[in-house]
Protein backbone atom coordinates (compact mmCIF):
# COMPACT_ATOMS: atom_id res chain seq x y z
CA UNK A 1 0.00 0.00 0.00
CA UNK A 2 1.26 3.38 -0.71
CA UNK A 3 1.58 6.30 1.32
CA UNK A 4 0.90 9.89 1.09
CA UNK A 5 3.51 12.64 0.94
CA UNK A 6 4.27 16.22 0.77
CA UNK A 7 7.64 17.37 -0.52
CA UNK A 8 7.68 21.15 0.17
CA UNK A 9 11.09 22.89 0.19
CA UNK A 10 10.88 26.28 2.58
CA UNK A 11 13.12 28.77 3.99
CA UNK A 12 14.93 28.50 7.20
CA UNK A 13 11.91 30.83 8.08
CA UNK A 14 9.68 28.33 6.56
CA UNK A 15 7.96 30.10 3.52
CA UNK A 16 7.67 28.12 0.61
CA UNK A 17 6.72 31.01 -1.46
CA UNK A 18 7.50 34.80 -1.45
CA UNK A 19 4.83 37.32 -1.94
CA UNK A 20 3.29 38.98 -5.12
CA UNK A 21 2.87 35.12 -6.92
CA UNK A 22 2.05 35.88 -10.75
CA UNK A 23 2.51 34.88 -13.92
CA UNK A 24 5.91 36.14 -14.53
CA UNK A 25 7.23 35.30 -10.64
CA UNK A 26 5.24 31.72 -9.76
CA UNK A 27 7.43 31.78 -6.54
CA UNK A 28 6.78 35.71 -6.19
CA UNK A 29 9.40 38.36 -4.83
CA UNK A 30 12.00 36.11 -3.90
CA UNK A 31 15.64 35.04 -5.62
CA UNK A 32 13.92 31.63 -6.35
CA UNK A 33 17.33 29.96 -6.49
CA UNK A 34 17.61 30.60 -2.52
CA UNK A 35 14.85 27.70 -2.17
CA UNK A 36 15.32 25.81 -5.41
CA UNK A 37 19.02 25.90 -6.19
CA UNK A 38 19.25 22.28 -4.54
CA UNK A 39 17.44 21.00 -7.05
CA UNK A 40 18.99 22.84 -10.01
CA UNK A 41 22.44 23.61 -9.17
CA UNK A 42 23.21 20.43 -7.53
CA UNK A 43 20.84 17.56 -8.71
CA UNK A 44 23.61 14.97 -8.70
CA UNK A 45 23.92 14.92 -4.39
CA UNK A 46 20.06 15.26 -4.02
CA UNK A 47 19.31 12.17 -6.62
CA UNK A 48 17.03 10.44 -4.26
CA UNK A 49 15.13 12.98 -2.89
CA UNK A 50 14.38 14.76 -5.84
CA UNK A 51 13.32 11.08 -7.71
CA UNK A 52 10.90 10.58 -4.23
CA UNK A 53 9.53 13.60 -5.36
CA UNK A 54 7.76 12.42 -8.47
CA UNK A 55 7.26 8.64 -6.96
CA UNK A 56 3.31 8.72 -7.24
CA UNK A 57 0.34 7.02 -8.93
CA UNK A 58 -1.46 10.28 -8.65
CA UNK A 59 -1.24 14.21 -7.16
CA UNK A 60 -3.56 16.55 -5.56
CA UNK A 61 -2.35 20.42 -5.92
CA UNK A 62 -3.61 23.80 -5.51
CA UNK A 63 -5.17 26.07 -8.07
CA UNK A 64 -2.14 28.47 -7.43
CA UNK A 65 0.37 25.89 -7.93
CA UNK A 66 -1.32 25.01 -11.45
CA UNK A 67 -1.26 28.21 -12.47
CA UNK A 68 -1.63 32.13 -12.30
CA UNK A 69 -5.44 32.57 -13.58
CA UNK A 70 -7.94 33.54 -10.47
CA UNK A 71 -11.50 33.33 -10.23
CA UNK A 72 -13.48 32.44 -13.63
CA UNK A 73 -11.61 29.88 -16.13
CA UNK A 74 -11.41 32.87 -19.04
CA UNK A 75 -7.59 31.91 -20.77
CA UNK A 76 -6.09 28.51 -21.73
CA UNK A 77 -3.71 27.37 -19.13
CA UNK A 78 -1.97 23.91 -19.07
CA UNK A 79 0.16 24.39 -15.77
CA UNK A 80 3.57 25.72 -15.54
CA UNK A 81 5.32 22.64 -16.93
CA UNK A 82 5.14 22.47 -20.79
CA UNK A 83 3.55 20.01 -22.93
CA UNK A 84 5.10 17.02 -21.13
CA UNK A 85 4.70 17.55 -17.03
CA UNK A 86 6.92 15.91 -14.61
CA UNK A 87 3.99 13.94 -13.28
CA UNK A 88 2.97 11.39 -15.41
CA UNK A 89 0.00 10.43 -13.26
CA UNK A 90 -3.68 12.22 -12.72
CA UNK A 91 -3.09 15.24 -11.18
CA UNK A 92 -5.99 16.72 -9.20
CA UNK A 93 -6.58 20.56 -8.84
CA UNK A 94 -8.37 21.94 -6.19
CA UNK A 95 -10.40 24.92 -7.48
CA UNK A 96 -13.71 26.26 -6.70
CA UNK A 97 -14.55 26.59 -10.54
CA UNK A 98 -15.42 23.73 -12.60
CA UNK A 99 -13.24 22.94 -15.56
CA UNK A 100 -12.73 19.94 -18.29
CA UNK A 101 -9.81 17.61 -17.34
CA UNK A 102 -6.97 18.32 -19.72
CA UNK A 103 -5.15 15.33 -20.81
CA UNK A 104 -1.24 16.18 -21.68
CA UNK A 105 1.91 14.48 -22.84
CA UNK A 106 3.37 11.32 -21.01
CA UNK A 107 0.30 10.51 -18.79
CA UNK A 108 -0.28 14.08 -17.16
CA UNK A 109 -3.72 14.28 -16.96
CA UNK A 110 -5.10 17.50 -15.05
CA UNK A 111 -8.53 16.86 -13.32
CA UNK A 112 -10.54 19.93 -11.35
CA UNK A 113 -12.07 19.00 -8.63
CA UNK A 114 -14.76 21.66 -6.97
CA UNK A 115 -16.07 19.40 -4.27
CA UNK A 116 -12.72 19.77 -1.33
CA UNK A 117 -9.95 18.02 -0.42
CA UNK A 118 -11.21 15.01 1.06
CA UNK A 119 -13.22 14.66 -2.83
CA UNK A 120 -9.56 14.68 -4.26
CA UNK A 121 -7.84 12.77 -1.98
CA UNK A 122 -10.83 9.88 -2.63
CA UNK A 123 -10.32 10.52 -6.34
CA UNK A 124 -5.97 10.28 -5.55
CA UNK A 125 -6.95 7.42 -4.25
CA UNK A 126 -8.76 5.53 -6.16
CA UNK A 127 -6.12 6.27 -8.77
CA UNK A 128 -3.19 5.69 -6.77
CA UNK A 129 -3.88 2.15 -6.44
CA UNK A 130 -0.72 0.43 -4.87
CA UNK A 131 1.34 3.61 -5.09
CA UNK A 132 1.66 6.67 -3.54
CA UNK A 133 0.20 9.91 -3.39
CA UNK A 134 1.47 13.26 -3.62
CA UNK A 135 0.54 16.67 -2.18
CA UNK A 136 2.71 18.96 -4.90
CA UNK A 137 1.76 22.06 -3.16
CA UNK A 138 1.69 24.87 -2.77
CA UNK A 139 1.92 25.50 1.35
CA UNK A 140 -1.74 25.99 1.54
CA UNK A 141 -2.66 22.90 0.46
CA UNK A 142 -0.33 21.34 1.97
CA UNK A 143 -1.26 22.39 5.42
CA UNK A 144 -4.80 21.77 4.76
CA UNK A 145 -4.48 18.04 4.20
CA UNK A 146 -1.68 18.26 7.39
CA UNK A 147 -4.92 19.98 8.98
CA UNK A 148 -6.64 17.20 8.44
CA UNK A 149 -4.30 14.31 9.51
CA UNK A 150 -4.21 12.79 5.76
CA UNK A 151 -0.45 13.15 5.18
CA UNK A 152 1.88 10.14 6.37
CA UNK A 153 5.16 11.57 5.33
CA UNK A 154 6.21 15.05 5.37
CA UNK A 155 9.57 16.16 3.61
CA UNK A 156 11.14 19.23 4.33
CA UNK A 157 13.90 20.80 2.24
CA UNK A 158 15.25 23.55 4.15
CA UNK A 159 17.45 26.02 2.79
CA UNK A 160 19.24 28.39 4.94
CA UNK A 161 17.55 31.64 3.92
CA UNK A 162 15.19 33.92 5.41
CA UNK A 163 12.66 34.88 3.04
CA UNK A 164 10.03 36.63 6.06
CA UNK A 165 6.65 36.85 3.96
CA UNK A 166 4.42 34.41 2.07
CA UNK A 167 3.26 31.00 2.47
CA UNK A 168 4.45 29.08 5.46
CA UNK A 169 4.37 25.29 6.11
CA UNK A 170 2.36 24.84 9.61
CA UNK A 171 0.05 27.75 9.40
CA UNK A 172 -3.02 26.63 10.75
CA UNK A 173 -1.67 23.02 11.71
CA UNK A 174 -3.12 22.02 15.35
CA UNK A 175 0.11 21.89 17.68
CA UNK A 176 1.65 18.46 17.68
CA UNK A 177 4.31 16.28 18.13
CA UNK A 178 5.57 15.03 14.80
CA UNK A 179 8.43 11.69 14.53
CA UNK A 180 11.38 13.10 12.89
CA UNK A 181 12.44 10.28 10.73
CA UNK A 182 15.09 10.79 8.94
CA UNK A 183 17.96 14.06 8.26
CA UNK A 184 20.66 14.38 5.21
CA UNK A 185 22.14 17.34 4.69
CA UNK A 186 23.81 18.21 1.13
CA UNK A 187 25.78 21.02 0.66
CA UNK A 188 22.91 23.44 -0.32
CA UNK A 189 20.09 22.05 1.50
CA UNK A 190 18.78 19.88 4.73
CA UNK A 191 16.35 17.27 3.69
CA UNK A 192 14.23 16.67 7.17
CA UNK A 193 11.60 13.98 6.79
CA UNK A 194 8.71 14.39 9.31
CA UNK A 195 5.69 12.10 10.32
CA UNK A 196 2.80 13.43 12.40
CA UNK A 197 2.70 10.94 15.79
CA UNK A 198 0.16 9.52 15.69
CA UNK B 1 39.47 36.87 19.45
CA UNK B 2 35.64 35.32 20.49
CA UNK B 3 32.47 35.27 18.18
CA UNK B 4 28.90 36.40 19.09
CA UNK B 5 26.68 33.13 18.86
CA UNK B 6 23.03 32.50 19.93
CA UNK B 7 21.41 28.92 21.10
CA UNK B 8 17.85 28.86 20.54
CA UNK B 9 15.82 25.64 20.67
CA UNK B 10 12.77 26.34 18.32
CA UNK B 11 9.74 23.70 16.94
CA UNK B 12 9.70 22.87 13.38
CA UNK B 13 7.63 25.84 12.63
CA UNK B 14 10.63 28.05 14.10
CA UNK B 15 8.20 28.61 17.78
CA UNK B 16 10.93 29.40 20.90
CA UNK B 17 8.18 30.18 23.26
CA UNK B 18 4.06 29.80 22.97
CA UNK B 19 1.52 32.41 24.05
CA UNK B 20 0.96 32.79 28.04
CA UNK B 21 4.11 33.25 29.19
CA UNK B 22 4.43 34.05 32.83
CA UNK B 23 5.67 33.33 36.26
CA UNK B 24 4.86 29.64 36.43
CA UNK B 25 4.90 28.57 32.63
CA UNK B 26 8.50 30.21 31.87
CA UNK B 27 7.93 29.38 28.25
CA UNK B 28 4.02 29.96 27.89
CA UNK B 29 1.56 27.61 27.38
CA UNK B 30 3.45 24.74 25.77
CA UNK B 31 4.65 21.22 27.26
CA UNK B 32 8.01 22.47 27.78
CA UNK B 33 9.49 18.77 26.60
CA UNK B 34 8.81 19.15 23.11
CA UNK B 35 11.01 21.83 23.05
CA UNK B 36 13.57 20.99 25.78
CA UNK B 37 13.76 17.65 26.09
CA UNK B 38 16.69 16.85 24.16
CA UNK B 39 18.80 18.81 26.90
CA UNK B 40 17.22 16.93 29.98
CA UNK B 41 16.63 13.29 28.63
CA UNK B 42 18.88 13.17 26.06
CA UNK B 43 21.96 15.33 27.55
CA UNK B 44 24.99 12.98 26.65
CA UNK B 45 24.49 12.42 23.26
CA UNK B 46 24.41 16.33 22.93
CA UNK B 47 26.73 17.32 25.16
CA UNK B 48 28.88 19.09 22.46
CA UNK B 49 26.29 21.47 21.67
CA UNK B 50 24.82 21.79 25.44
CA UNK B 51 28.81 22.73 26.35
CA UNK B 52 28.99 25.16 23.70
CA UNK B 53 25.91 26.99 24.77
CA UNK B 54 27.95 28.55 28.46
CA UNK B 55 30.97 28.85 26.29
CA UNK B 56 30.95 32.96 26.50
CA UNK B 57 32.75 35.43 28.66
CA UNK B 58 29.50 37.35 28.65
CA UNK B 59 25.92 37.50 27.97
CA UNK B 60 23.04 39.26 26.66
CA UNK B 61 19.56 38.74 27.17
CA UNK B 62 16.09 40.52 27.46
CA UNK B 63 14.02 41.00 30.41
CA UNK B 64 11.54 38.81 29.66
CA UNK B 65 13.92 36.19 29.33
CA UNK B 66 15.54 37.14 32.87
CA UNK B 67 12.03 36.73 34.76
CA UNK B 68 8.23 37.51 35.02
CA UNK B 69 7.81 41.26 36.33
CA UNK B 70 6.94 43.65 33.75
CA UNK B 71 7.13 47.16 33.88
CA UNK B 72 8.80 49.06 36.53
CA UNK B 73 10.95 46.27 39.20
CA UNK B 74 8.36 46.18 42.02
CA UNK B 75 9.57 43.16 43.11
CA UNK B 76 12.79 41.24 43.97
CA UNK B 77 13.71 39.34 41.58
CA UNK B 78 16.83 36.99 40.52
CA UNK B 79 16.38 35.24 37.58
CA UNK B 80 14.64 31.87 37.03
CA UNK B 81 17.92 29.77 37.99
CA UNK B 82 18.19 29.78 41.91
CA UNK B 83 21.45 31.04 43.71
CA UNK B 84 24.05 29.99 41.20
CA UNK B 85 22.91 30.77 37.73
CA UNK B 86 24.59 28.55 34.66
CA UNK B 87 25.93 31.39 33.15
CA UNK B 88 29.20 32.17 35.88
CA UNK B 89 29.87 35.71 33.40
CA UNK B 90 28.47 38.58 33.12
CA UNK B 91 24.99 38.65 31.68
CA UNK B 92 23.82 41.78 30.44
CA UNK B 93 19.15 42.34 30.76
CA UNK B 94 17.79 44.85 28.62
CA UNK B 95 15.49 46.61 29.93
CA UNK B 96 13.50 49.91 30.17
CA UNK B 97 13.50 50.16 33.74
CA UNK B 98 16.85 50.80 35.64
CA UNK B 99 18.10 48.24 38.04
CA UNK B 100 20.99 47.81 40.47
CA UNK B 101 23.50 44.80 39.13
CA UNK B 102 22.66 41.71 41.30
CA UNK B 103 25.62 39.61 42.58
CA UNK B 104 25.20 35.88 42.42
CA UNK B 105 27.10 32.79 42.99
CA UNK B 106 29.13 31.08 41.06
CA UNK B 107 30.74 34.20 38.95
CA UNK B 108 27.15 35.70 36.99
CA UNK B 109 26.73 39.29 37.77
CA UNK B 110 23.00 40.52 36.31
CA UNK B 111 23.59 43.82 34.82
CA UNK B 112 20.61 46.19 33.35
CA UNK B 113 21.10 47.87 30.34
CA UNK B 114 18.70 50.69 29.45
CA UNK B 115 20.36 52.21 26.56
CA UNK B 116 19.13 49.48 23.84
CA UNK B 117 21.09 46.50 21.96
CA UNK B 118 24.45 48.30 20.47
CA UNK B 119 25.31 49.44 24.29
CA UNK B 120 24.42 46.25 25.66
CA UNK B 121 26.97 44.63 22.76
CA UNK B 122 29.50 46.90 24.14
CA UNK B 123 29.39 46.37 27.39
CA UNK B 124 29.66 42.45 27.11
CA UNK B 125 32.05 42.80 24.46
CA UNK B 126 34.57 44.67 26.78
CA UNK B 127 33.58 42.17 29.18
CA UNK B 128 34.06 38.74 27.51
CA UNK B 129 37.63 40.04 26.11
CA UNK B 130 38.95 37.48 23.89
CA UNK B 131 36.13 35.03 24.92
CA UNK B 132 32.82 34.74 23.13
CA UNK B 133 29.50 36.72 23.44
CA UNK B 134 26.12 34.58 24.10
CA UNK B 135 22.56 36.53 23.01
CA UNK B 136 20.64 33.85 25.21
CA UNK B 137 17.19 34.84 24.27
CA UNK B 138 14.33 34.98 23.66
CA UNK B 139 13.75 35.40 20.67
CA UNK B 140 12.68 38.75 20.20
CA UNK B 141 16.09 39.37 21.49
CA UNK B 142 18.15 37.28 19.30
CA UNK B 143 15.77 38.84 16.53
CA UNK B 144 16.78 42.19 16.84
CA UNK B 145 20.27 41.09 17.19
CA UNK B 146 20.35 39.01 13.91
CA UNK B 147 18.19 42.38 12.33
CA UNK B 148 21.40 44.39 13.22
CA UNK B 149 23.77 41.86 11.85
CA UNK B 150 25.76 41.26 15.52
CA UNK B 151 25.34 37.51 15.67
CA UNK B 152 28.12 35.38 14.22
CA UNK B 153 26.70 31.95 14.84
CA UNK B 154 22.92 31.24 15.23
CA UNK B 155 22.71 27.80 16.62
CA UNK B 156 18.96 26.50 15.84
CA UNK B 157 18.12 23.58 17.90
CA UNK B 158 15.01 22.38 16.47
CA UNK B 159 12.18 19.40 17.85
CA UNK B 160 10.24 18.10 15.68
CA UNK B 161 6.61 19.85 16.88
CA UNK B 162 4.37 22.38 16.38
CA UNK B 163 3.76 24.95 18.18
CA UNK B 164 1.68 27.26 15.99
CA UNK B 165 1.92 30.34 18.22
CA UNK B 166 4.07 32.67 20.65
CA UNK B 167 7.48 34.07 19.80
CA UNK B 168 9.45 33.27 16.27
CA UNK B 169 12.66 32.90 15.46
CA UNK B 170 13.42 35.60 12.50
CA UNK B 171 10.41 37.43 12.75
CA UNK B 172 11.44 40.92 11.51
CA UNK B 173 14.63 39.64 10.64
CA UNK B 174 15.76 41.37 7.03
CA UNK B 175 15.32 38.68 4.06
CA UNK B 176 18.72 37.03 3.39
CA UNK B 177 20.85 34.05 2.46
CA UNK B 178 22.97 32.82 5.43
CA UNK B 179 25.72 30.14 5.34
CA UNK B 180 24.26 26.64 6.51
CA UNK B 181 27.80 25.79 8.85
CA UNK B 182 26.56 21.99 10.28
CA UNK B 183 24.06 20.20 10.86
CA UNK B 184 23.86 17.12 13.13
CA UNK B 185 21.06 15.25 14.27
CA UNK B 186 20.52 13.20 17.32
CA UNK B 187 17.64 11.54 18.61
CA UNK B 188 15.34 14.50 19.85
CA UNK B 189 16.59 17.28 17.75
CA UNK B 190 18.31 18.85 15.10
CA UNK B 191 21.13 21.24 15.37
CA UNK B 192 21.33 23.43 12.62
CA UNK B 193 23.78 26.34 12.99
CA UNK B 194 24.02 28.97 10.76
CA UNK B 195 26.16 32.30 9.60
CA UNK B 196 25.34 35.35 8.22
CA UNK B 197 26.16 35.56 4.37
CA UNK B 198 28.50 39.21 4.93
Amino acid sequence: MGITFSDITVSADGFATGLGQREEAPFGDIDETWLHGWMFDAPDENRAEIDAIVDAGATIMGRNMFGPVRGEWDRDWRGWWGPNPPYHNPVFVLTHFPHEPIEMEGGTTFHFVTEGIHAAFARAKNAAGERNISIAGGPTTVNQFLAADLIDELRLHVTPCIIGAGERIFDGVPPQQMERASVRATSLVTHMTYRPAR
